[in-house]
């Protein structure tokens, strides 16, 4: 990592943000959607006005040196970047900030730091970028059964350790920030290419601890798929996979890990297989009368076989909102890439399957993925975790979430979980909101529809609010039949729907493995199960 | 399941097997190899010559309509298809044959053997198609612990129970045989197209059970990614994992599932992800001068991205065995399928990675992977199991064993695991043997390697002289990083080996995840854990 530090609240490293223009914009489309000239907005608290209890425990001399108990490295950890901890944070509210952050700097420090925590009854949480936006970073102590609460920060374990040009793999650290292992990976021409949204604040080890989606919108969407093998610090000790292309020796000891969220152990390594870098790209936007006509496109595509690396959708209200078009169209983003050979035949079949369900690409020119609304599309995608640190204070509610549903099912769960959200936004706030959809990824068998929400919430009641329509949203899409999480992970805000939809009988086989793993019970309590 | 019975020996249905002219051809080629005229050959029991122990249970009343003791039932469930099954087979050992034999006819049938099964201290065997080959299905009961052994065989649970088109799935029970289920599924113009080795004679249960490696020599190559979600009857009760596409929340269940070859439970039904049936196929046969050179193109073609279904490449010892080549060059059968497009850009491309490793294609027209060595080779895969049935009885040994390795270590990787077998069957028999090889799958980072061996053993030290070879290669394979199975499964007869590969965490996690579904621990005990 390099550069300022990260901001203890908001997105990105302090003095970064929106600038005049884009906030402008940004709230401009908020003042039209609920016909407001200004917002009521709160002031934040500074760093050095917040207050921090005493640290309840304090570091070992001889982890002293990889550990501190300084304001703003306890802030900066206290919360992930969900909505509700960006309320909590603008109240002052650091009752959750751990007693101390540890930064370890290898594998025999991350064992150190889990005997201590251990032996002082302290919970230990893993903490890669922070990204978390349900609830998984946030540390726990409840004075009881957890006396204290640790955070092990692994930003110092950074480095891509070796590139195997052969296997077109890399071992790599799992502390490594997105920018950061690519940088590392260019000069030897290849790179990861998982580009989930919150990439540049985001690692390594926290994209497999919690399934992250990625750059490819089909075929290789989790980045599940893109791990050869792993190494993770348990309490108990060191756990290897063997590295390995395919094998079909037993269930999987990597299937088990990825997703484990910090609550089996910690990745220090992985060796992950790479992709080459693009040299043929074909594009295009293209729009459709109706999200359901642009679905049933993304459908066809999905089961030719085509591979898209880029096939999202947007529906009006989302193209209107992120200013790819004017609001009467639905919006496809799709792309191809090969770092071997041109993908036109892919782009010409798709673009019929596209025509076949009333799809008009859009004029474009060259390097289409980045032009027109595609490009426009792109840009707000990558600046709007931006947005969330002004618009809290100024009252509005927004946020998203994502799921998966078979195609037999998808318009009428489309239906459903919309119009619950809708509801429940007017109930909380007394005032229509919106609710837009865009597609995510794709798969054969159904689409991964990801869903925002916007509604003008009141100083005060914020966090029951968002709760509320949080409630009716999940509960919509678990009662549909979809997932609670696609690819937000589950972490602790998830975790009631999360236990309706997982099988009992797997809970009960999942906590008898942290039974072995962790038998103290110490990394990331609360997350995907009970302590 | 319709025709005749099947074998209690040998491989498929009573009355079916090589033709004279077929077993003519092997046993010349054997002759040729170890330079004998005629081979020492033993007559094989009769059923009736067979002495099976008085079973020790009887069914309660309540389950004997679906349970039986007959002899043929208790024979034809003894042994899976491995080499030391058919040499004990052939000396009439039938001490491993299940006291009883259930067939139950649905989930409460299979549920209510369980309780039985628990209540008596009896081992119970989930047994698909009795295809294992390693020792995967033989029946455990050792008078103290088990006291009994109970065959659970699936056949009865064989429809397609419905088909979903718009998601492109099909729920399907678990006991569906291979050419059934796609009898079931080709009325609605899908297809599953899993086509492991033992299609015709093994079970989606047992497929998804034993990851099995199906028709897709890339990309999707085994049944793993095509399990949408399952239906597992487990002592503890039932455990049904959700529909979907794909999910992000927390570990996959399916995939602690996938591969537990029934030590976790049942697998009842699953949801399947479909193909649609082919309507675009190019397919070539290739020559090159050695199997390394051949190796390189595939490797250029697995990591260009062009997703071949079929990508299989024959040394040259292999390419002769099965008439596919005169011995002196490595054969590639590549081929590309599509329900879509036709697939020519990317056949065009291979070949050009063929010729930049100096492969020469066959000259073929028409339906070329149904041609020339392909077709032959094709051809001979299918019949092949029906060989062992009458070169054990003549004293050959001829097995096989699989793998995967990364691509940096692949060339020493196969050096150092042939030259081992090799030396292993001079030590074993006294006598040069043979050891080939080929790929079935392939990945970017690595290819799935295929051993064949064939050694001339001597009646009375048939399974020493097996297991010293089984010993040997087995520890060459992991010694050089590979692991003990791509697609065959763990069994009983890879633990040894399962055991250095597999993490001792994982080992302690799954332990741990087999005593809350099985708490009795009667689920095919010794197979992949200890009882």
């Amino acid at each position: 990592m390099t550069g300022a530090r990260l901001k203890h609240y908001g997105w990105g490293r302090e003095g970064e943000g929106m600038n005049a223009e884009e906030q402008a914009f940004v709230l401009g489309r908020y003042r039209t959607k609920f016909s407001r000239d200004n917002f009521e907005t709160k002031a934040l608290p500074r760093l050095e006005d917040l207050s921090l209890r005493t640290p309840r425990v304090t570091p070992p001399a001889a982890l002293a040196a990889f550990c501190t108990t300084e304001r703003y490295d306890r802030a900066a950890h206290a919360y992930g970047k969900s909505y509700p901890d960006y309320v909590r944070g603008m109240l002052g509210d650091y009752d959750c900030a751990p007693d101390v952050v540890a930064y370890p700097r290898n594998e025999r420090e991350i064992s150190a730091v889990m005997d201590w925590a251990g032996g002082a009854a302290a919970s230990l949480t893993p903490f890669g970028g922070g990204s978390s936006v349900c609830g998984g970073v946030e540390p726990r102590a409840d004075g009881m059964r957890y006396k204290a609460a640790i955070t092990l920060d692994l930003r110092n374990l950074g480095k891509v350790v070796e590139v195997d040009q052969a296997s077109r793999a890399a071992l790599i650290e799992g502390g490594a920030y997105g920018p950061s292992l690519e940088n590392q990976l260019k000069p030897h021409g290849v790179t990861l290419r998982h580009f989930p949204q919150s990439f540049e604040y985001s690692t390594l080890g926290g994209w497999i601890a919690t399934r992250s989606g990625g750059h490819f919108a089909s075929l290789y969407t989790h980045i599940d798929d893109f791990v050869e093998s792993l190494r993770v610090v348990t309490p108990r000790g060191m756990l290897e996979t063997r590295r390995l292309p395919g094998s079909g020796a037993g269930p999987s000891p990597d299937r088990l890990l990825i997703g484990s969220e910090g609550t089996l152990g910690v990745i220090s390594r992985a060796w992950m297989r790479l992709q080459p870098r693009p040299k043929f790209r074909a594009g295009a936007s293209v729009r459709f009368g109706t999200f359901f006509a642009a679905a049933r496109a993304v459908r066809a595509i999905a089961q030719a076989g085509l591979y898209p690396s880029n096939c999202r959708i947007l529906d009006p209200q989302e193209a209107y909102n992120t200013g790819a078009a004017d609001g009467s169209v639905a919006i496809m983003v799709l792309g191809f890439e090969s770092g071997d050979h041109a993908p036109d035949a892919r782009m010409a079949r798709a673009l019929e399957c596209c025509a076949d369900h009333g799809g008009t690409p859009e004029p474009a020119s060259g390097d289409a993925h980045l032009e027109g609304a595609a490009g426009i599309w792109r840009n707000a995608f990558i600046r709007m975790p931006y947005a969330r640190e002004f618009l809290t204070p100024a009252g509005i509610i927004n946020d998203t979430f994502e799921t998966a549903i078979t195609w037999d099912r998808f318009e009428s769960f489309h239906d459903h979980v919309k119009a619950a959200t809708e509801r429940a936004i007017i109930e909380a706030t007394g005032m229509k909101g919106e609710v837009t959809c865009r597609f995510t990824h794709v798969y054969p068998d159904g689409p991964a529809p990801y869903f925002s929400f916007h509604a003008l919430g009141r100083h005060g009641a914020l966090l029951e609010q968002w709760q509320a329509i949080k409630n009716a949203a999940s509960d919509a899409l678990i009662e549909a039949g979809g997932t609670i999480t696609h690819h937000h992970a589950v972490g602790r805000d998830h975790r009631p729907w999360y236990d309706r939809q997982r099988p009992e009988l797997f809970a009960s086989a999942l906590r008898a493995a942290k039974g072995e793993l962790d038998p103290h019970g110490i990394l990331n309590p609360g997350v995907l199960i009970d302590p």
